[in-house]
């Protein structure tokens, strides 16, 4: 036994987003991605490796443990395990601050917290950028979680060359991201699915290039607290990366009615003077960015919208930690 | 007085939509593209020159008439005053068969039933092809109405050559458009603005390639009545449209969540063997295709969906007609 250890991350939304990718095994992404960790939308997970299992033991709790997901978390232990020379098997326990259901994408979160528990517990030292290169081959999304506040994630053309790291501390801006869950009544399509169709789209190579001029635009304007070029082009972000999945063969709709509600909405609230953009990851949520003055209005208007079931205020997170509340 | 003179002409639905201009006064569109006239979507117009009248009279029943239209109106009226060598002014009524505020596109038919109506009071006459360039003038997609049946408008560079024909006769396929008519929340944005703000959009070039393989798509679809690969193609260029007004400069969307809502609801009756398919026009109403066979079985689906206020079942419609029916 090497003992329990546990880590905390947070989920992480993206305004230059990640989708497609070059390299499908190493989850190399076709364009560098820059997001906010959540700080309100945790997951913690505990691993301990134990000599006397003879497979690994994972429990996904609120989410419930598919034989996929237990399946993936082996598949990133297997990694760990090769680096630090062992082959003793792991008992692995996770938990999601948020609702099962709620259509928020935890596998950044899962898997960020994974590899930090689990780099602690075979007693492996990496530095955060060895961390986030290897939390981006469970997940790709996860390495952003890794460092604190606000985070670029590199394309690259090799492994060691794809990394996350903090453009700015969680005090840098006091932004929020109103994660506004919504009623879906439609089938689910996950990311995964939509990352792997990105070249059936005709508008794959446009979004492309528009995505690393939004790089550049998205990132200065982070740093210089410009929430009206950042919100603009954070939402135009989001449609491109939206418009692709439309187009593409199968085409991909991830949005529900709702979704479009909160587009309407929040395009005339800003109209009429309060200032708020949306986002939307591969899924119907919507994602209200405000700054912290109009947090309190954004969120009063968002909970009063039909189809709205639950809006979690999010300020900008730190990066995964370890604790010492274990899961088991 | 040369009498009066009233034309009908239906709307139609664009399977390969027009978005965008290579000239704006001419309207001679970035792109072919085909359409249907639809049958229970019509506008009626009685034109006469009366060489008491000081200016031109137009009256728009059911929307009302703006000086904005009414100014249009008369706009086009000079084009055939100019072709006919007289300046007599003319009073116009219209009124469409589909209620007011309906969101039906009506410019199209309104320009076909006028252009007709006029040229018959003017007593000049014109060929199919010419009534369809001189249609244009007022209104890009109105010379798509006045051929019948299933239509192509071809792009060109020159008036002369950017015609409409028709491509096969209302009697070819008894295909269905059930327009399914929605509430929408949000102010609405005419197809104008979208068409000038093509340019301004990512996805601008990539959708005009994609838009030239559709048309041959579904035109041959079409003449064989091959319904899957007429429908596939033809939702998937109504995403490509709206993907681009989406991310156009200022972004417009055009949707409601109702929209939403019958495109998943669309999908999922797909997957359980009704095989519909969707068209969006510049607005919020879903644009239901489906064969004779299924039209009662997808009529009735869709007036069961929250947010759907009526549904207009049309079927392959005539070219714009003269008829003896006079409106004043």
């Amino acid at each position: 036994m090497t003992g329990k250890h546990t880590a905390v991350s947070c989920a992480n939304i993206a305004f230059v987003k990640y989708w497609g990718r070059k390299d499908d095994v190493l989850r190399l992404p076709l364009n560098s991605s820059i997001a906010m960790n959540l700080d309100h939308a945790t997951t913690q997970t505990t691993v301990a490796f134990d000599p006397t299992l003879t497979a690994d033991h994972v429990t996904i709790e609120n989410t419930g443990t598919t034989p996929q997901a237990a399946r993936r978390v082996s598949d990133h232990l297997d990694r760990i395990r090769a680096r630090a020379g062992i082959e003793t098997r792991a008992r692995v326990v996770s938990r999601n601050s948020f609702p099962m259901g709620a259509g928020i994408a935890s596998s950044a979160s899962a898997f960020a917290a994974l590899t930090a528990a689990a780099c602690a517990a075979a007693r492996i030292t990496l530095s955060e950028r060895e961390l986030t290169i290897l939390a981006r081959q469970g997940s790709g999304s996860a390495c952003r979680s890794i460092p604190a506040g606000f985070v670029e994630w590199h394309t690259a053309d090799t492994s060691a060359e794809s990394y996350a790291e903090s453009i700015a501390p969680p005090e840098h801006w006091d932004l929020r991201d109103l994660i506004t869950i919504v009623q879906t009544e439609h089938k689910k399509v996950g990311s995964t699915t939509g990352n792997a169709l990105v070249h059936t789209s005709p508008f794959a190579d446009a979004r492309l290039a528009a995505a690393e001029r939004a790089l550049t635009i998205i990132r200065e304007a982070l740093l210089a607290r410009d929430f009206a070029t950042f919100g603009e082009e954070t939402e135009q972000e989001a449609l491109r990366m939206h418009a692709v999945a439309m187009t593409s063969r199968p085409s991909l709709l991830y949005w529900s009615p709702s979704t479009v509600r909160i587009l309407q909405a929040v395009r005339a609230w800003r109209e009429n003077g309060l200032p708020a953009y949306c986002t939307i990851d591969a899924g119907a949520n919507g994602h209200v960015l405000c700054e912290g003055i109009h947090a309190a209005a954004v969120e009063a208007k968002l909970r009063a919208l039909d189809g709205v079931q639950d809006v979690i205020a999010n300020r900008p997170g730190p990066g995964t930690h370890v604790i010492n509340t274990h899961l088991f």
